[in-house]
């Protein structure tokens, strides 16, 4: 059998977040690993309540950790180094990242109680890093965090170039722009065999904007507010900060960093020496005292998270400041499909206080950190891939940036997680079919989307919930009360009593009919009790609840 | 005291949905009232898990229904209507709607078991309704249904005009256009005291389009595709659904409408005279057996909802219609906010069937049916009034609707959800605070939105359920053994046994510890058991579930 190189995306082939992608080299079944990126995404309401975050199903590589010879981390985003701290530990391969993402990485580790002894901080390319029979390159691209980098492997079966996140910025304000005349080195090295390549923004059918684009028209903006600023963006998008920070300073204005995330993610930046000159910064008390229109504030919570500073200025006072009729607030990003909710919520509790709000819909206080639909057409004919693997996306972006490629006469493939495909060949070969899901931290504990304890929950909150306790004595004969406590009910149906009431006694007259055979049967009695409880809930307020039966047999002195 | 003429909204101002407002004319306290509108809004997993209708709470109106002359109904959709079924036979008023909104409005009725003879079918302006001190007409506006009406109140203190929600359109294909004649002459019989005005598309710049731009870029859109081609629109836009069937038509293909709501729209439509040529549609079963290239289907579930035909073909096969590769489906819809992740599901499950899926974006192929921007000052320039009252909006639209009206010369005020205010003076008087609010429609029971039912689902579904249950002997001594079961909770801790189990044996020697006067007292048992039970699972999984706890006592023989 000859050598095979496998992709293996465990994580971000169909949807935008928690990446995790593997390579291997190898004789069949024994490749060599590589992971590349380790996040998580975050879960919400209608799909996962209560969980804090899911992360990637990663079993397939901890049965194979034998062979892993390394985890590469593109850049310092959640959704590519989120699950490092949590699941890095059931790995145990040496972790590769540059300095700026290893800074986060690093607090992912610590904040998870894992060694950190692990983590190897590598130059960018022309540096090489050996992994097995990997050689890997981190070459800088641009993108909405600082030192985010593509990947390009060296495998003996031929060159990959891993996108990683990236646009195609020339002036990133912060970090390293998009270098043409290195991408066109690179591409001169080595024919690339495989493009995996990021299709966040196949959609967006104009060419991307610098982020230096934004520095005007903020500074427009700020010296035309006449009262407090607010500005919210994403935390570790470190050059808005900055262009943020300057248009505020350059109005006359003094800076305040509101939100954990924001502070942390700027002293990262300081000390891995990415961000030289930011603004010196005041603390909240600082902020309160100064008349109104020579602070602005920067804050976190752009996505309307609950807890972050921007949904509680909202919602009144936060940390001693407040929002007047006449101050502004503006969001310096766009709305992720799907929290829309909170951000309008946010919007409407600022419209009450008399604030003016801004969004960035205009194009001027925000442009997106992916590449686009033309930029992905320019690294294509740049790279001139044998094959095109689209990530980074939902379904329906790999296959719309998979039809984008073969347009353009290129080899596309449409790969989504737990798909394991084989390029050595020249073309993609699909050699096996791996299990793959979701874990859920909840609480403290990981457990496995398909658990069943998240459908309980949607269920209980969709249905309400019933507790049923019965006794059996001690000569094996029902009590003829039954317990009943009802949780997300209405109190009160139709028969005009206590819900829990009616249920007692329907369930009571159950008990006294029950015969010797049922009342013996814990599954029977439990069946039984559980029918009439939904059936009864059914004829009184509409609802088929979830049911508990807690039977309590009595033991014989 | 001389009299006054009242607003009130109880529903539909401070939101977009559940529409209600209150006019009166009278002695303070004594004023004869009308209500116009009583609509539903829907609830979504973040705050409504399980309700299936969100209502407005009409106490206030309740207690004054011997006040109460007539309910006006603007038009038939669901944030107009809904709720008139459920809630009016509270009031009992007569209902005026005019001929095709009466159609919906006697489902409405008859769904819920309510008499119909209260309603009343009337015509159009110049018919005036007399109900107590007002004189009311119903002015035909183009809105995304037919036979849209603005209202005409006149009252012994002035003019007032309900815009309802409208849309400047002189060509909406079904139904009457927007008269600009009408309008100019309703302006000059009477000087206008005030304007309750639709604030939805405030935020939108252009001036809107008419429906009837749409039938180009349709009939181009459905020629151009080879396969089976699927549209989906909001149910009672009728005059959309006129013009992609005569797309579909003009295509070459025959039409199939799927969807119950779709079909009883079109069969009102129908039977009201409303909608004539509409060309002949065929059943599922005659689509299935069609060429696919002679199809379209025509179906609901525009905003992704979960049962609706969108969905259910996204996922499969639905009443014996799939769709294919290289099929076609268009949202000739807008997404409404909030409803992205359903709509993006449907998106992404087409994507996986290699369905090609077009949405309205580009702009060619829906239309709104509410008046945008300049629209809105062309409305205000038109009637003039003395004060703009914005309605039809969540604060923000308000906020920004009266803005633009000041910004023209005109007087504006914000009134929102439950603030009465005093017209009769000239200006706007705040003369009283309504307590208003939600009711639920939960299964067939009607709640208050703050029962504390959907807090206690919502603390489920992020917490978890635990049920404890004890037994008290006859001998007021606590048995040992706590039966405890859980629901939506991981199944183990980092005891590494049941979770359970654990806490049973944790309960259990509680309870063994436990002094007469707590086992004697149902209060402090409770507590002492609920304490430890959330203790214990926060150490062992994280979390503080809630907990019912179920105490039996055993009464002595």
């Amino acid at each position: 059998m000859s050598e095979r190189l496998i992709y293996l995306p465990l994580g971000g082939a169909g949807e935008i977040g928690m990446n995790a992608y593997v390579y291997g080299y190898g004789q069949p079944g024994r490749e060599r690993l590589i992971l590349v990126d380790l996040g998580v995404t975050f879960g919400d309401m209608d799909s996962a309540p209560g969980i804090d975050l899911i992360m990637p199903d990663i079993r397939w590589l901890e049965d194979n950790r034998d062979r892993l010879d390394g985890i590469f981390i593109t850049h310092g985003h959640e959704d590519h180094v989120g699950a490092l701290g949590l699941l890095s530990g059931r790995l145990k391969a040496p972790v590769y990242t540059r300095r700026f993402t290893g800074a986060l990485a690093r607090m992912k580790l610590e904040e998870a109680g894992q060694p950190t002894d692990r983590l190897n901080i590598v130059e960018p390319y022309p540096h090489v890093v050996e992994a097995g029979p990997f050689r890997v390159q981190f070459v800088p691209v641009s993108h909405s965090i600082p030192e985010s980098a593509a990947l390009v492997i060296d495998t003996p079966a031929g060159r990959i170039v891993h996108s990683g996140d990236f646009k195609l910025d020339g002036t990133p304000v912060v970090g390293e722009a998009f270098d043409p005349v290195l991408w066109h080195k690179i591409a001169g090295e080595a024919p690339v065999a495989a493009l995996m390549c990021d299709s966040t923004n196949v959609f967006s059918t104009h060419p991307g904007r610098s982020e230096s684009a934004l520095a005007q028209p903020l500074l427009e903006f700020v010296s035309a507010q006449k009262q407090l600023v607010v500005a919210t963006t994403f935390a570790s998008n470190v050059a808005r900060l900055k262009t943020l920070a300057d248009a505020g300073v350059a109005a006359g204005r003094q800076i305040c960093l509101l939100g954990r995330a924001m502070r942390k993610m700027v002293t990262a930046a300081v000390e891995t020496g990415i961000l030289r000159d930011f603004p010196p910064v005041i603390g909240p008390e600082q902020a309160a005292e100064l008349p109104r229109d020579k602070v602005m504030l920067i804050v976190t919570g752009s996505q309307g998270e609950r807890r972050a500073a921007s949904m509680q200025l909202s919602m009144g006072r936060y940390l001693g400041l407040h929002l007047h009729e006449g101050d502004s607030f503006l969001f310096s990003s766009r709305t992720i499909p799907g929290n829309e909710r909170p951000v309008i919520r946010i919007m409407n509790n600022l419209s009450r206080m008399g604030v003016n709000v801004f969004d960035a819909d205009s194009g001027f206080y925000h442009v997106s950190g992916h590449a686009n639909r033309p930029d992905l057409e320019a690294i294509h004919d740049l790279l001139k891939p044998a094959v095109v693997i689209p990530m980074h996306g939902e379904h329906m972006h790999l296959r719309e940036h998979a039809n984008l490629a073969r347009a353009k006469g290129l080899s596309a493939e449409v790969v989504t997680n737990g798909t394991m495909i084989d390029l050595a060949g020249g073309g993609v070969r699909v050699v096996d079919q791996i299990e793959t899901g979701r874990i859920y931290l909840d609480g403290n504990v990981l457990i496995g989307a398909m658990d069943g304890v998240v459908r309980d929950r949607i269920r209980m909150a969709l249905n309400g919930h019933v507790t049923v306790s019965v006794i059996v004595d001690e000569n094996d004969e029902a009590l003829p009360d039954a317990w009943v406590e009802t949780m997300g009910l209405a109190a009160q149906g139709r028969a005009g009593v206590p819900l829990a009431r009616h249920l007692e006694s329907e369930l009571g007259e159950f008990l006294e009919r029950a015969d010797h055979a049922t009342v013996m049967n814990d599954k029977k009695l439990e069946d039984g009790l559980r029918r009439i409880t939904r059936q009864v809930s059914m004829e009184e307020i509409g609802k088929k609840p979830e049911v508990k039966v807690i039977i309590s047999r009595l033991a014989a002195d």
